[in-house]
This record gives C-alpha cells, structure tokens and sequence, in this order.
C-alpha cells in the first residue's frame, strides 16, 4: 500500500525530516540501564543528547533544550526532585517534554511519582505501556516489573486503552501514547493507531525508553515547525516500529540459521542502525498508521 | 560425550527449561557499568529484569519479584542501605537472593559491606571470583580492581578455592561459587567443578555480572521447581559459560581474518544473543558439570 | 606515507606497546551514559577497568591504579566530592590523572565543577572539544550540550584552539588537549597536531569519553616507562582516531549497500573490536601526529 500525501503517514515522514534538519538538543533525565541506548538513538535520528540530573544544573540544561525527557525507570529520591524542577522549568519556558512512568503501578513511589508528575500538568507527551497508563489514569493496575500484563483485544489495542489514554489526555492536557502491539495516541480528541513494529522490541531492554527519547526529538522539531503534536507522537512511534521491523529482517539475515529470534542483541545493533537510515520517503512509505477519531 | 540422563549436565538442560517457561521477574541492585548487559541478557535467557535501587522501593519490588540479585560493583552510601533493605525483605519473604561481592578487597569500603551482606545470612548464592570470595571468607585478599590475582592450580581451579568457598558456605548457608578458570560450586557439602567458559570472556566488561543476574534467573525458577540450590547455580554457569564459547566461535567467523581475539565487541553481541539461542538440550548435551564430592 | 622511526609515530606505537605489556589500572570516575564503553574500551587496548565513586572508598582504588580518570559528564552533588578527593590523592601519590570536562559551558555547575577541578592543578592531561576547553582557558564559551560549537579553519584546528590551550597547560601544569576534526596537544611549550579519526566518530555517543579513559591508559604506561607526557597523550589520541578510521571502513563492508553512515552502532561495535586488535605497528604505520612547535 502506497501511503497518500495527506495522511497521517506523509506527515510522518516530513516530521522525521524536520528531526534531521533542526537536530534538536534533547535532555533526558532517564534512567540508567537504557540511557546509552538513548543517547545513541538520538544521535542516529539526528538530535543531539544531553543527560544531566543534578538539581542545581537541570533548569540550566533544560533552557538550552528543544525538549526534555523525564524517565523514572531507576527513580531515586535525588533525581525525583531534579526530574520535578526540570519539569516546572520546562513548563514555565514553552519547551515540550516527554513523561515516561516506567514501572507506574509496580510500586508505591513510582505511582506516586508517575501521578505527581502527570498531574502537576505541563508534559507535552505521555507514553508508557497501558499497566503504566491505567496506573495513571486511575486505575490501581497490574504492572509485572516493567511489563505490561493487560489484556490485548482482536484488533492488538490493549483493552481499554483507548478510554483510559483519553480521560488521562483530557485531565493532563498531554498527548497521552498507549504503546503496545498495537499503539493508541490521543490528545482527548482525535485518536491514532499505529501498527508498526515487531515482536523482538520487547526482547531487548529499552525499546521503550528509546521510543520516548525519540519522541522528544519529534516533539521539539514539531514545536519548531508548528506541527499537531499528537501527529508528531504517532509519528515517532511509526518510525521506531519501522526501524524495528526492518532491523528484524536484518537480524534474521546476519544471525546464525536466519533465525532472528536467536538474536536479541545482532537486532540491537540493527535497530539503532535503522534509526540511523530510515529516510523520510522511506517512513512515508512504511508507516502503519490510521485515524480512528 | 554425550551427558548421562540422571548426570547435572543433564540436569543443566531441565534447570535452563524451569527458566524459559517459567520467566522469573529478577530484582538487580547492580553497578551502572554493566546493568544494561544484565538486563539484556535476563530477557535474552527468558526472564524479566527489574532495576530499582531506591530504599523507599525496594520492598515493594522484592515482593514480586522470583530473585533478588544484589552487585556491590559501583556502591555507595544510599544503595548499600537499599542492598540490606532489600536483602532483608527477601530473606523474610523467603526470595531467594544471589550476592556478588565484586572488587572485595580492593577497598575496605567493598570488604566491609560484602562482609556484612554476606554475614548476615540469608543469600541463597554468594558468587564472586578467587579473589573476592577469599576475601569473604577471612583471607586478606589481593584483589586487584575487579580482577582475580589468585594463583590456579593446573586442574584450572583457583589455589585453596574449594576450602574457602565451603568454608563462606557453612558460615553463610549459602551455596558459594568461585568463578575462573575452573569453577567452583558448593553449598559447604557436595562440590561441582563446571568447566565451561572462554578467554574471550573477561575481555568482555560484565561477564561475572551477567553470570550473577543469570543465576538470579536459574534459583527462581528451581525454588518454584523444588531443584536443589548448588545444582541450579552450576547450571548457570555451565549455561553461561556454554554461550560463551559459542559466541566465541560466531566471533571467529565475523571478525576479520578469522581472528576472535580481535572481536572483543563482535564477542559481546554474540554472547548475548548465544544466551538467547542455546537450549535446554543443546545445554544437557554441552555442559561440563563433574561432581567432585 | 610510512613514519620515520624516530617521529612521533613511531613513539605512539611504542607507548601503545607499554600499555599492552604493563596493563595498568585504570581508576574511572564518569558517567552512567558511556561508562561501559569505556570500560570496554580500557578492556580492549589491554588495560583494566576499575570504576568507583564513593567518597570513603575513591582513596583506596587510587592508590591501587595506574591513572585516575575525572569525567563529569553525569556529574552531581555527590560525586563532585568524590572526583575532588580522589584527584586530590592522586596528586598526593604522585598518581597520574586525567579530567574530561563534559559540557563545561553548558551549564554553571559544570563550568564551576570543572574550574575548580582543573585550577587546583595536578591533573596530568585535561581533555574537551573547543567549547569546553575554551571555557576552561577562560572564554565564555558557547557550549551546546556537549558538543562542540566552535568554528573550525581550513586546517581543521578550531579557532584559537592552540592559544586557548597553551594558555591553559601554562596555568595548570597540564598536558591539554582539544580535540575535534584535527587535535591539538600542548604541555604549554610543544605543539603537537593529530590528523586521524573518522566523521562516525562523533555519531556514537562516548567516543570522546573513551578517548579519555584510554587516555589515561597511556598516561599511566608512560608514567611507568618515563615517556614524554605530551607525546603519550597525542599517541593515545591518534590510536583512538585510527581504530575509528579502521572501524568505518569495517561498517561499510558490514552495512546494507556498503553505506557506513547507515551504520552508527555497527560502527561502535567495530570500533571497540579495532581497539583490541590495532597492533603497535600498525600504529606506528597509521598514526598522523605533526609537530608543530
């Protein structure tokens, strides 16, 4: 299927090439089993990373950033306050930022920072998995560690996920993202999926993080170019899936007996090289998404 | 050789299948410098891995988790609280947990958390290398940064390694493995010798972390299981020694001019996707587990 | 163009000899976003990683290495104390130590953290892109993250960069070094220029982190063999460029289509791979070292 010019899937590609013209300064205050992967992702995209947490240098760094990336995957009582002032910075200068509740739902600090976070207003974006969004939308949720144990309907949309995304979209004021098989974006009204990806994502750690890190990148270039953000959120969720379903075809090529599933970390390699070469025309071309509302 | 039915080897292979079926979620308090390795290698063996390190989460991610594996490898004063927090809950919540004292001995900060992590009971594993473990069980030490610098005898096992290691083991009631050359399991009566491994493999950063993550993995699942202890942790390292010269012979056919010792990096992504492609069979057929009492 | 015996190429091939046959220690205090490259990295050209940053233990691993490494590229309250007592006793020892100021510039914590550091004196090598060297020197700087913003002449040397250099090698008694398209080294009095390195390089994230912990490989071995401080530090940085010159020829033969600029992470896996297998030779052949005063 050729992707039309008006569609969602055209946007994607020119909001893509926005990222690699502006390259945006990210700043991600994330946690640190992923936080290489970040930063290489971002500078595969064409953004430039910088990750800086201690409270006295935040809101400076926050200030020279197109975008700021608040991830709690390894949360502590220090960086809970930078991630805290480096959101209220951001919100008080117009600079988009992206919330990553990683684990919301799997303990009571992450809840309750996930939600502090969340409601205090003001993040551009956020994106979890639908345990971590439930978490937040109000639901006491089932988060398993970092893994979603929601139920996945016929269609690969996680039950419910596309009211929960909403009601948290309407109460924060964010595009709120459900990712999963299938993935949900919602500014409260219009609503995206998004059928990009691959089964061997979540076989390797950080897809997820990496994914929002992205996002700050989409958001910060559709800031610039005046961009509808949820447009911009599905579009970096389709661009990931795509480098993941092409970085799976050369997985299965380059490990033993082409057997791709033998090759969690060969398809790392491939996924960040992907983000590197995946070209606009190219995510035109081969992003999956649709407008449901 | 093929391995015998009833043999640990054979053993090896069904401790490896409890772990792919069963897919244990794995609490790590563990160094900055190889968590992202740990992480992925958990996903690739088929568990889920867990990183959180903050004293007021702690407990709650023991709780529902099937390991608790605690590294000493970049402590400091607000995770060694966390380590025992954490260490205490699993210990009264009946978690099996895995200690690995890395760099013991090299500085009295090490020396006196290992001792008292390790004293005060309750670890299901200590593993650590000759150094490290010597160090545990009363010697001085020489460690040297993170390296072993204790003579092998030519049967490949580190000097005195089997009397200290039984030594820790009835002092603690932990199963303790000393990890070189020849590896060296017991939980202070039977004793195995594992003879898996490749040189390849502490030219890798991460490799003892990884191999204690792993183990996290392998005690989960035979506490569900009712596997005894010190064949559990011998099948990890026969597992992860098994992946490690795999991916040494995959590193020998990427690199140039055939030669693996030029391939350190090349080695790393073939170890961890080894860690996902070996199986229950291909391990009870390549462990080289011996009973030595 | 073959290297002269007595040019400091031929230097660079011995000085990497010296750090494969003595293998020295290398104490890191760094970041948690390159940390593992860099103790790959130290893996690969044959030295031994130690990283550690706790206040009571940073004295101890000091005196047990080689070389001390300071990179504040994550850098905060905590470990700020940490980096400051620990290249206190390494001047103290008589300890060779390297400071990388990440983002000096970018931040006034950082640009007051790395003053402090570099104007107490007794860092053997302080290593930054212009922006970061320059705001050391004294410059306001105009640091953008941390990547440089400096505009580079014909030459490939950035702006000012010999000035601002010696200017601050006389103040602080180190060696320093500005790296970027082509790398000035100075001790204050001889210049020396550094022409290898790779247009990948700086698309991986941490390959100025690793060019300093290798750095302090080179620093610790000359220390032992008596060579020429300045010379080992433009040895280190020509073995880092070549390997990244050897690498991106490894990734176009690895790439779809031959295209290396598509390959970011393949790259970083070869560039770690030529770093284990770049031999002295092959230095002494492959280096571009020019002096220029």
């Amino acid at each position: 299927m050729s992707n039309e010019n008006n569609s969602p899937n055209a946007s994607a590609g020119m909001a893509l090439a926005a990222v690699r013209e502006r390259g945006p300064l990210v700043h991600c205050i994330t946690n640190y089993v992923t936080v290489n992967d970040c930063a290489n992702a971002l500078l595969a995209v064409g953004a430039s990373p910088v990750m800086a947490d201690d409270i006295s240098e935040v809101a400076d760094i926050v200030r020279i950033s197109g975008a700021l990336v608040v991830n709690i995957g390894t949360l502590n009582a220090r960086t809970i306050r930078s991630m805290k002032a480096a959101a209220a910075e951001a919100r008080r200068r117009g600079i988009p930022s992206v919330l990553d509740p990683v684990g919301a739902g799997a303990s009571s600090l992450r809840t309750k920072t996930a939600r502090a976070l969340a409601s205090r207003g003001g993040f551009a974006v956020i994106r979890g998995n639908a345990s971590e969004i439930s978490t937040l939308a109000g639901d006491a949720g089932n988060t398993r560690g970092v893994d979603s144990a929601k139920a996945v309907a016929a269609d690969g949309i996680a039950e419910g996920a596309v009211a929960f995304a909403k009601a948290l979209a309407l109460r924060t004021g964010s595009v709120v993202a459900v990712t999963g098989k299938t993935d949900v974006i919602t500014d409260g009204a219009a609503v995206y999926a998004v059928r990009n990806g691959h089964p061997l994502m979540p076989r390797m750690t950080g897809s997820g993080c990496v994914l929002s890190a992205v996002t700050g990148a989409f958001v910060a270039a559709a800031a610039a170019t005046g961009t509808d953000r949820a447009v911009a959120v599905a579009s970096a969720i389709a661009f990931v899936g795509l480098a993941g379903e092409l970085a799976a075809a050369d997985a299965e090529r380059l490990v033993r007996d082409g057997d791709a599933s033998a090759g969690t970390s060969t398809f790392r390699t491939a996924f960040i090289d992907r983000l590197a070469s995946v070209s606009p025309d190219a995510l035109a071309e081969g992003a999956k998404i649709e407008r449901l509302a």
